[in-house]
């Protein structure tokens, strides 16, 4: 079987990244990953409440429900409980269906929604400490964000949902490690996950956009939990000439998996969004934003917009004429509009009813996009022309929310309370933000995952 | 998003497809081909009961059985009940941990593992006549192999594993067809299958093989039910640029799977197992046995032997030295040698003690094997020298269980009941035998699945 023998060269890559899962421990992370860890918790908790009461959780729930075993867990800002596996689905669901959640930037995976929705969904069954519970956590983003870096852009530029196929090894490498498998099966469960990678792209602008990340907390759970029976796995899943970066990728770059492990974090490197759709559409909302505030009225006499970005930001946003709020986040040229005439780029910027409302639809028809290779993904370029002929020109280098302009606590905690007090209420939102960030401190992180669950007083929806 | 528009001549494909499936009616089903469907349940169930009791069954069901819910449905050949979906992944995974199930030449899919026990799991939830359940059994079998045909082999040889690739569509077409979803639902359904198609060949001798037939099963099922509740999903999940044979094969033939619907039917062109490892072991097997029928006690004369085989013969079944009754199943060398010794190809060729065993080493140690272009795959050169330098030459053109020598009905009793004998018992074996024949005429499939279950006197293991 020559060439299934693996190259000698070859790091022992699975195995390697095993070790140093199995290893570490609370102490040997830097304060400031700590911090970042708890900011994408929260940040997490606040987005899976915020979709709570979208239609896809619904349709979901609907079809799990009458499969549910032991309601163990939470499914997070509603009333329902579901088994562990089940609910690791549905809050993955809800922390990505609004498009609002957490971004590693430098491959665009949606880190904590695999992660977090897997290990808080088990915390509810084996209780675990606030500590420790952090510690899977950034032990989780940390495994997914590197092996993305591994693969990507090939990876993703081939098609695959990078959220999805590099989640489902965060998340059982987050659970494994909460329940403290050994090496063996750390490989274990990261073969049974990595076997699981899946999920298209072309799923984009449907519900199975946010199926993705679900199904990843949920297969990555079990995974871990395979492994703990003694269900065997090839222990090089990744690095194999038939695993995950080879069949996956045209890239694979092992000192992104291995090199500086435990000095370099990629897990503190995360960051929050603070517009409810697609990363590489934030420069121009901000850039909108920031022209409406200086134009005031003046936004109900412009001609026509001219966007010049990356050419990512159209292939990925580049639906011209949307027609449901959930194609509206995958059209730059409606977010344009409603940042504009709303002033908006939170949840309700991206409903059914603003992106077919007149005014937008007339105004997102005279926004013309031009991709550049000279532009920054993370740079715009607007140009406004008013109906007298005059122009204004707006360069946004990096939008808020990025690495070089990070959401405050302050604006963490806004974001948060926007969005969820539109499910649970305000009380429920303000006694769940505390819990939140207290996640340290709790001897029972399941205190957290309850906090979520509507009062009578708070149930909104 | 111009290289994401879907080239204009590119045809429906998913939605052709998904018309086809939800207008197919029972009497469009050759009776040719409903007999060969037959064929396919009967020897299904009998592998399934067969490995029921294997240690991959056992680990992957103590994992599970936490998170059981109502217990609707039947874990086949044991005494425990899961849920459908969870049934669906027990059965799927016992149904070919053996590897002694089902084949379609063609591509090498195990066609019955991912489809029957989706169905069958749910079956037992929303009770279906046998008719109907072995249209939608039909209808899987085609539906993945129609696409598994479409893709192969580029797909299968950057290393997916196509029994899960192509299995969990068939999954999810056989349930959409069981339940009736329409045309609209039937597109999300298979979106919905597509995007968790999955499972790397890396896998192949360890329990995660048997796990992606089984995880196929699940998730083709949940994409049924899922679709049914409303969850929406690509509607051209085969064909688009970033769907599943763009991402995952080097080639797409849509006529592969829209030419000649209804009729031509692959999955009238099923086969069946003789021996229970791969199917490009079976032609050394089978000129092993003819050899030592010829020869008696000559075999222990045996200085060495040599195969000229096709390449793809070396590169599946390679492994010098295996270590385990697993690792056997990938060793042609053992497979020729536990034949000419032992005279067997059934699971008790595969065990760890045969492949421990000295004199088993000795003689699998002189085997050489030799990879041939000009050999076709399904036959085998063997050439046998004794230790006073006499020799003797077998060429196998097509082994037995190829459609050229299809089992008989009659051979694939003793096959169903030399497995299951030996996990439920004779008495218990006869009785599930014959209601699996009598598929057609029960008005509750559920009744052929609890036939499986072993009665006190029956329980063997």
């Amino acid at each position: 079987m020559s060439h299934y023998e693996i190259d000698p060269n070859t790091p022992r890559v699975t195995a390697e990244l095993a070790d140093w899962i199995v290893g570490l421990r609370a102490g040997d992370i830097p304060d400031s990953v700590r911090r970042e860890g708890l900011r994408t918790f929260v940040n997490w908790m606040g987005c899976a409440v915020g979709g709570a009461d979208h239609e896809t959780v619904d349709c979901a729930l609907a079809a799990v429900t009458p499969f549910a075993g032991k309601t163990t867990s939470t499914v997070l800002g509603r009333r329902e409980r579901l088994d562990a596996p089940h609910a690791a689905l549905i809050n993955g669901i809800s922390s990505h269906v609004l498009d609002y959640d957490d971004t590693h930037l430098k491959t665009i995976i949606h880190p904590a929604g695999p992660v977090a929705s897997a290990l808080l969904a088990l915390a509810e069954m084996r209780p675990v400490s606030g500590r420790d519970f952090l510690t899977a956590l950034i032990v989780g983003v940390e495994v997914e964000c590197r092996i993305g870096n591994a693969v990507y852009p090939p990876h993703y530029d081939r098609g695959w949902h990078i959220t999805g196929t590099a989640g489902v090894f965060g998340a059982a490498a987050a659970v494994g490690k909460m329940i403290g498998l050994d090496a063996q099966r750390m490989r274990w469960a990261l073969g049974l996950a990595g076997t699981q990678a899946s999920g298209f792209r072309e799923m984009f602008g449907t519900m199975t956009k946010s199926f993705h990340p679900g199904r990843a907390a949920q297969n990555g759970l079990m995974s871990a939990l395979l492994a703990e029976a003694g269900f065997d796995s090839s222990e090089r899943v990744i690095e194999a000439p038939r695993g995950f970066a080879h069949v996956m990728s045209d890239k694979q770059d092992w000192t992104e998996i291995l090199g500086g492990l435990g000095e370099h974090w990629e897990a503190g490197l995360n960051s929050y969004k603070p517009f409810a759709c697609g990363i590489v559409i934030h420069p121009t909302i901000d850039g909108c934003l920031q022209i409406r505030d200086e134009i005031g009225d003046r936004v109900r006499r412009i001609a026509s917009v001219k966007l010049t970005a990356h050419p990512l930001v159209l292939e990925l946003t580049g639906k011209r004429s949307p027609q449901t709020g959930l194609e509206g986040k995958f059209s730059v040229y409606h977010a344009a509009a409603a940042a504009l005439l709303r002033g908006d780029g939170a949840p309700t910027a991206f409903t059914d009813e603003v992106v077919r409302a007149d005014d937008i639809i007339a105004l997102r028809d005279t926004v013309q996009a031009e991709a550049s290779g000279d532009i920054h993904e993370a740079s715009v370029k607007i140009d406004v022309t008013f109906d007298d002929g005059t122009t204004l020109h707006k360069h946004v280098e990096r939008a808020i929310g990025s690495r070089e302009v990070p959401l405050t606590d302050a604006q963490i905690d806004e974001k948060f309370t926007r969005q969820s007090a539109l499910v649970i209420g305000d009380d429920d939102t303000a006694r769940l933000l505390k819990a939140s960030w207290a996640l340290e401190t709790l001897s029972d992180v399941a205190d957290a995952a309850r906090a979520s669950v509507p009062t009578a007083a708070g149930q909104v929806a």
